[in-house]
């Protein structure tokens, strides 16, 4: 099916509102705990992560900014003049630093949880790791706190969940507060996720939970959706609708999984149900006429490829969200509507499934023709021979520098 | 391990508050889609169920109401009068009615949904049985209107899930303001299923949602949890808790599924997740100081059994739940909360485990025989022949009346 | 992407083989176990279960055969003269009787299980059904019998699972020594499900069981894939790659599910998944240089529409199978081979997703006109008006029989 | 419920024969993906690792063998006679060498698997290593082989699943051949594992191909079923049931798991699941006319302790591998059988559930009395202050010695 003239202005539309950040951690060396396969292209300092991240905003257009991990990208210590350097070094790759992500789960002292914990130096070192991370926000112009709480137990019994619910609305009104002064325009994201680390019980554990705890936090407070962290079988559109309607969506982590958070690139295991999210998205604004793309909502990436070379996968999954959230303005609304208001199953369906099928291609290669962009992003990045360049480059500074690729985690 | 004086105390005072509902349908025969299996002894009139019902309560002393089926077990288009006359038949069995259930799904009117379908007439069919509902609830000084909603799609787009929801809200405020005045100190409980018989999206899938509704409608609604509507993995216990901590949790439909809602006896397939149930009610309990059971909650048994003789599989129920319930009155929360403060892992997680392996058995013996009741209700239920007096009695009715055991798939 | 000369060649081949069984019972009424929803166009006799796979077949030229349900569609009592008969007014309607379909579940004596119950008066009459089933087989010239065992068990220790498999394969024997008689050039298809009726346990839980049983059963005994009948999660493909490699594939059951056994519409809920079923048979013919769609497989429909409108719903089932299937013919296989030696993953997957989202409508329309097909067999059905003519007529007749479509869950 | 003479006599005889092997990277530093946690008694070298399996096996006489780990635990390039101290140093801790576990994982050049790789050299590399385990095996007088492939591919179309199958299926002739010359005795045990860390498709997914594998390979191959590797649902005694009654049970590695592979302590989670595979082992040893614990299988732990102390964690599984076990013998039988032939669900359902809640601690107290072991091995060993006495020492070594914990996985 192609794509009649209303749907590519929607497309056009759509396409220039959609920025998607990227993930500092998603160009290092990852694994799973099983080990790690290294890459010779992958990024060891934040300077090389921010080189990736603004060759893919190159080749994109679409993704301005990059997601920083304080823990790895930060030396928490320093002042804001430090911090001001790192967000100079990220425009000098012609990216801004977009969300902030605070290490709340790789420090010994986050052994038994961070702010759930019933230590409490524990929790009291974790807020102020957040509240560092506000700081740096602050100073970098950060108006993104990214809250993913490894926080749960492993054996039935280990803790009471009651008194760690207590501890982190004390402890996300406190970070809400700090927010108010130093991030005054931010907005905090709260994510879930049902397992892991924690293998027990996890105490953000779903969207409920995060939309509880937001609530508690304050008004800036909203709930991310990592499309990775769910059950299986949970229906993450419908999540998404409900979330919207009650103005309570803050963001998303994009990823596609088969198992469990697998951390595989968007789309790559069920397009279609992730075409159903920006499906959800686009049917919001229709519903309460809002133009495509209108909705404020944070895209994020939070990929760690530990087989694809990073540069690769982050481009793919770029034009893959992109791809997908043209077709979801392929779908005509008002027919939908009627078919809809008919209880035609099939035809309601089919006009999902036609969109979902349509080739945007072309829409999308014209709006990046006239954006001065490569029309095949992925094709460029692969013919460039850029990945075996900065490969031969990086494995020599590493040896260089005496490193070896170690295997803690990122 | 056996159980000290200050727990046989906490028992028995949490075993006297813990009264489990149960439900008409139970007697009945049912089945699966793929057909019924029939059972002699199975009731068939409103009689019988009240019978079988109050059976069980003389055997445990512990199940004084019987949640009603509206569309199996009144007339709707009778007056007060008639509806008194069937509490009047429960009384008479030695029980009373409990909670009201209206029926949303099974008339053809239900077709796509009840209070959420695109269709006005069903929408105002639905909310007509439901206020009906109401009135029968309000004749028989029910407390409780438990509502579950089949609603749901089976494709993608087939409605508009955003619309649905409003919807839905609209409806559940109406009820609520009915219920204002007709049952006025009575609950509703929103109850939450993640699929079938809706196959795509279910309106009230989660606990997330359930809640969200619940304060949509008003401050009498609370969430109904059904142990067998979860996705696999999810921690139900986890819920619980939550809940309890905001005075949220209404009631409970009791069973066990290993796969989908299997409708399986409580504790058959996972003894330890039902006891970690009624551990966090018990320590939602020490947490806030109340007394072992003084929690206000709705413990109603949902379970059709296809295969288990029905009476058998009730009490085999009522007493799985009491021992189960009985076991976390065991935890030593003094000890626990020592253990978890010190992050003790493997000592917090035995005084869990332990309690569940106590033997309390002769604690709830002493308590029946206090109440006067048997020792051992099955035991007693099974040896005393009634299921096969029932059995060759209610046959026998049945072909009198003529009437045929039938059921087909297709 | 468009498809090159090439590729339409092989998709056209490889439609001239596709041949897709549609199912007598997917066009009557059926339902949840939570009610039936009625469908005036619904087939209520075996007359108007022909008329309508014969219409599906008249619209697809797909569709040569229908597999029929001996308890439903048969009178098993009677005489071959009688199942000839049958077979007769099949033809009548332009289709032919494809697999047989022996009913183990639904009668009182499959309570608990059919060929490995407890119960030899159970096991006798299973096993005569099955044997009456192969007379009719063979009466009626089918070269498939298909057997699917709800065999199983609600509650651990409910039966003797080592006995109960004992009892399958020596059912299974004697079943196949009769089809060496009966149906001689025939093929058993043995199915797997891991729940439902059963809600413990299954007697052939798994592809690994079934495979076990049918090499036990004898060398015609193959396993049938119901695409619907997996734990969450299971890699399909995977299980239908692993089976052709050893010739054990003998045929799909076609649906899509989200949650459970859903029977949704083939493709509705993950179409690419779907469609790596049909890359993993296409790459299965060119690893050992088969002509496209030349591998012996018994295509088969299995899907039971409560909502969707019946004759709808199995003609855009078989054109959306067509679809995927043609489209797995696009893989460049030799592209992917090379991509796979290099160990390039983002190249071989693209030629994956590629293909996937290839646009195959223009060489399917022209395969159909070449057959005399409508170019859009859904949109011709639908445009017709033949299911409002149908649904009137079947009405009336309905009403003039005195029937009633009747259902209650309890 | 207490136990009778004839069950405290099974429950004797079965303990003299339960022998549970603890894996030596059980008791090091190890963790998930997000990170480790480090404890200061956990075992640095193979001397420490056999240290504290010889105290375990001290503690409850249960563990005379250590599964080793040849990556981690050997130096492949060294001779016979090097391996040969390794299992005299076992010796000297009281334990000897068990099983042997190649590692076909971890090494760069398994980036895309081992022996189903497309890469020729990645291939070799995978079958030399295994060559040398079963080298070292010979040497260490080993009679387990234990072979648990990550092998698989994250991607839809990154390699050939037919080709994947051949190469697997020709390493493992060869492998066996191998075994057939140096371990003549022994028996090749073959894991399977639904996912991670392969993430789309894992070549050996489940027990219906790690038993098509174990086939292929040669009759001294069998499955090693390990409790955490099925995907939601997954019914494991089943198929626990299924390979007894083939004779391709071959071991198995126990844990728990709540949510995917979380190595959780045995039984922490599902108690009664765990019970069951005991049950279905004791059934099959009723069914067959063995003696309680006859059947040889070699059960293994597999957990790796992030949180609880490792000591500890490896006792409390001992301890309740133990009692499950106990508790499988106390079943009576007979009434069982009785129960089943009668179809009295309930009757057989009982008598299972009250041996899983049947007092077994005196028993087998009493068995550990004359065997000269503490009656409660895990109270002994938290009373000893021995694990604080070793962090303390091992702490100072690891210092002196200039080491760090780190990250590497173990």
């Amino acid at each position: 099916m192609s794509v009649n003239d209303a749907a590519a202005r929607r497309i056009f539309k759509a396409l220039d509102r959609f920025k998607i950040e990227l993930p500092s951690w998603g160009f290092a060396d990852t694994g799973t705990r099983f080990g790690k396969f290294f890459q010779d292209a992958a990024a060891s300092t934040i300077d090389e992560k921010f080189h990736d991240a603004g060759l893919v905003h190159a080749l994109t257009g679409a993704c301005p900014t990059v997601a920083v991990h304080v823990l790895w990208d930060f030396d928490v210590a320093a002042d804001a003049t430090a911090h001001k350097r790192v967000a100079k070094l990220a425009q000098s790759h012609g990216v801004a630093i977009g969300s902030i992500n605070p290490n709340l789960f790789q420090e010994q002292t986050c052994k038994f949880g961070s702010c759930c914990s019933s230590c409490e130096y524990s929790r009291a070192a974790a807020i102020r790791h957040a509240l560092d991370s506000i700081d740096i926000g602050h100073a970098v112009g950060s108006k993104l706190l990214t809250l993913w709480l490894a926080d749960g137990t492993n054996y039935p019994g280990q803790d009471s969940i009651y008194q760690r619910k207590t501890r982190l609305e004390k402890a996300l009104k406190q970070l809400h507060a700090a927010m108010e002064k130093k991030m005054r325009s931010g907005t905090m994201l709260v994510e879930y996720k049902p397992f892991e680390p924690a293998f027990y019980h996890t105490d953000i554990a779903d969207w409920g939970m995060a939309r509880h705890f937001a609530q508690a936090a304050g008004k800036r407070a909203k709930v991310l959706v990592d499309t990775g962290h769910h059950l299986p079988g949970a229906n993450i559109e419908h999540i998404v609708a409900f979330l919207l309607s009650e103005n309570m969506l803050g963001g998303f982590h994009f990823n596609d999984k088969k198992y469990a958070d697998d951390d595989l690139t968007l789309g790559s295991i069920d397009p279609y149900a992730a075409f159903r999210i920006f499906d959800q998205i686009a049917q919001f604004e229709f519903e309460t006429a809002k133009q495509p793309g209108a909705t404020p909502i944070a895209y994020m990436v939070d990929q760690s490829h530990n087989l694809k070379p990073k540069l690769e996968a982050m481009t793919q999954t770029v034009c893959e969200a992109q791809k997908l959230m043209a077709r979801a303005q392929v779908v005509d609304r008002k027919k939908l509507a009627t078919a809809q208001r008919k209880r035609d199953i099939v035809a309601a369906e089919m006009l999902l499934k036609e969109a979902f099928e349509a080739d945007v291609t072309p829409v999308i290669e014209k709006w990046r023709k006239l954006k001065g962009l490569p029309a095949d992003p992925l094709g460029e990045l692969r013919s460039s021979g850029v990945i075996a360049k900065l490969g031969k480059a990086r494995a020599k500074a590493r040896k260089d520098r005496g490193e070896t690729q170690a295997s803690s985690y990122a």
